[in-house]
């Protein structure tokens, strides 16, 4: 019988181990919640109008179709048998393995404030995406509804929590509809006068990078008109706004981008993490003490020279293709291929139209050819032929026309306040 | 002061309404509960994973962005005072009017069984299309998941009930899914095996059009492997699937295309309706009685030449246009134009891939060039020069490639059978 091997999650990491195996002689099963693979980088743009949902998210048994050395399960896991060799799924069925690689991903984390992620919502998965983007429209459409000047001004006010690539790309989008894209559709509201908040606890913005972006990086978004805070930390969230600090901002639209914690992973694997949820792994990405068993990308606690690897997809991809590696070799009967390397590729982010930052090594790269650069990057690194057309036409319609694709209000909701 | 008027629902006719009269000089009020229109001839390629729902729907605000005269109003109408010229919006507000027009559209008529909608929707909104789309797709994943024959063999089922346009399309799109696009994806079950039948009460398929389209139609239909079963009317509707006459069809994707009701306006009205709730209305679309409102589209009852009007765009764009002119002639203090004269256009619905049957006047178009001319005059009807480049983007890959463009599941559910 061939080497089993299961892949729970979907996303860089798990798809990156599949299609490392190909031709390796494994069965493979890939198990994930949803049908689609998600390309998040982008996703920030489907929460903020530009981009369609089907332009960043493509059907799991599409892109491996021509596998059949692969079973996909749409399916939710509840449990690793880990002395039984087997995988539980949510309806009970087991699902034995050889090999395991979990590679399940991350959710937001709220630093013991779980009761904030209703009011501020985080960005990961399409459904976010959606449940963002309806509530951006519908706080404009509530501030042109609105009776006195105070809930007209807290439906105009967006706050950005965490300053981090997500939260800058976020608030850079959102100024340029408010500044740019919805003035003139409405009557009673000027959308220009919105209030766009990017709050940051720590001392910079976009702290991974070197410096000098993070200050190109909140120059550009002040030109945007985008308030950053600095060195404030959020120490409420309710429905009626924040509390940065001691000042109470009475806001309708707060997004959540300061943490993630991993996936349940470390509870089902029985195993030691890091603060974060990660689950601490040996140089080869296997479990301390069970070297059948892989934990990869957002899942894992992963160190390379010393440092820990960042969660961004070229390190899922890079862990992925890894893992497939050493899984190979011991088919093989071959070596192992040593301890995973991580190998960065750099940093980059987009602050709005003809602003982003590149750093790609020791070279820096800011302003309009960062922004080209990025955009055309990006387009490559899409699944399918099919999206790069699509999203290559949405921005360069957006681009042409300043007008963006998909402003769509969907799932139904209570026109009425919040508050 | 200027004329005010409000225009209740943003489809075909209320749109319509509002172009028509740009710079007759009134104030306008459209009010709609959604944030977009929508091109409901495509709306069953949305639920059926062909298009994005980007495609289909517009902001209403971008739309009308450059029309000052108009303010558009994201709300729920629940009630008009007619004696006292206003509408009644949900969070209790008023809105005044000189003039009223009411075009806010059907929903589904279950025909005294409105229990079957849980289990049978129908296709409306883009929410219904994405709800349909998410249970089409679950279907399946839930066959590849299904332990005993039976229940795979329900998964696969997929009962259309209603051969008019919308059931008619939705079958062929389902079969080509289900036999061309799915096939080679599934390792435990073979999508070519799915039952697709059109459920008809009446005795032929497309009863609007001539008899050798609606021949034509069936013969395409069977070809495409969908059964359809005539003068057969559906008894019930439960969760295990529906009843033809005296026989049980397990089936687990129920979609209804039988019947629409026309929304509460004859209540709001306190009007005379026929028994599907349209509004009778004079022979220039105004209310008996109240000649400053009008009541338009599939909310209305309108006759022609002694003939019912179709609940079709078309029809319902040339009511807005008529009723514009009406209101227009008023203001002008010129002769009212005369009664509404509907002009039939034709008919026209797809099959399949290279099968499509177009009406037009005296002359029938079948076949590979009825699908191309289906597809090029679509996009004409388009109402933004985006959207007529992803669409015909999107169709000419799924031609070229034979996939399918959005075949994502949002909306998460539970993943274990309904049943």
């Amino acid at each position: 019988m061939a080497h089993r091997v299961v892949v729970v999650g979907a996303g860089f990491a798990g798809l990156h181990v599949v299609l490392g195996l190909k031709g390796a002689g494994c069965e493979i099963v890939l198990i994930d919640q949803r049908n689609h693979h998600l390309f998040q980088p982008l996703l920030y743009q489907v929460a903020t109008t530009l981009l369609a949902t089907s332009d960043v998210a493509w059907p799991i048994r599409r892109i491996l179709s021509g596998r059949q050395d692969v079973t996909t399960l749409l399916a939710k896991v509840v449990e690793v048998d880990r002395p039984g060799r087997a995988v539980v799924l949510e309806d009970g069925r087991r699902v034995p393995f050889d090999t395991l690689v979990v590679a399940s991903g991350a959710r937001h984390a709220y630093f013991g404030n779980d009761q904030w992620e209703a009011d501020a919502p985080g960005l990961k998965t399409l459904e976010d995406a959606t449940t963002i983007r309806r509530r951006l429209l519908l706080a404009f459409e509530r501030a042109e509804m609105a009776e006195d000047e105070a809930e007209r001004r807290a439906q105009l006010t967006f706050v950005l929590i965490g300053a981090g690539p997500t939260g800058v790309e976020l608030a850079g989008i959102i100024a340029e509809l408010a500044r740019h894209v919805l003035p003139g559709e409405f009557r009673r509201i000027d959308t220009r006068q919105s209030r766009i908040l990017l709050v940051e606890a720590g001392d910079r913005v976009l702290a991974a990078f070197r410096p000098e972006l993070s200050e190109y990086a909140e120059r550009a978004l002040g030109e945007r008109g985008v308030e950053v805070m600095k060195g404030r930390p959020v120490t409420e969230v309710t429905s009626a706004g924040v509390k940065i600090g001691d000042e109470v901002v009475p806001a309708r639209t707060v997004i959540w981008g300061a943490g993630v914690q991993a996936s349940p992973a470390r509870d089902w694997l029985e195993a030691e993490g890091d603060k974060a949820g990660r689950v601490l792994v040996e140089p080869d990405l296997t479990l301390p003490g069970d070297p059948s068993v892989f934990v990869l990308g957002d899942t894992a606690h992963v160190e390379s020279e010393g440092r820990m690897v960042p969660g961004i997809a070229p390190a899922a991809k890079q862990q992925g293709r890894h893992a497939a590696r050493v899984i190979r070799a011991r088919l093989a009967g071959k070596p192992a291929p040593g301890p995973f390397r991580y190998r960065h590729m750099g940093n980059q982010a987009t602050i709005g139209r003809n602003a982003a930052v590149i750093e790609l090594g020791r070279y820096s790269l800011t302003g309009r050819l960062a922004w080209w650069a990025w955009g055309i990057a990006h387009i490559y690194f899409l699944v399918s032929t099919r999206s790069r057309l699509m999203v290559a036409t949405s921005w360069l319609w957006s681009f042409a026309s300043g007008q963006n694709s998909a402003r769509l209000i969907t799932q139904k909701e209570t026109l009425r306040p919040k508050a």
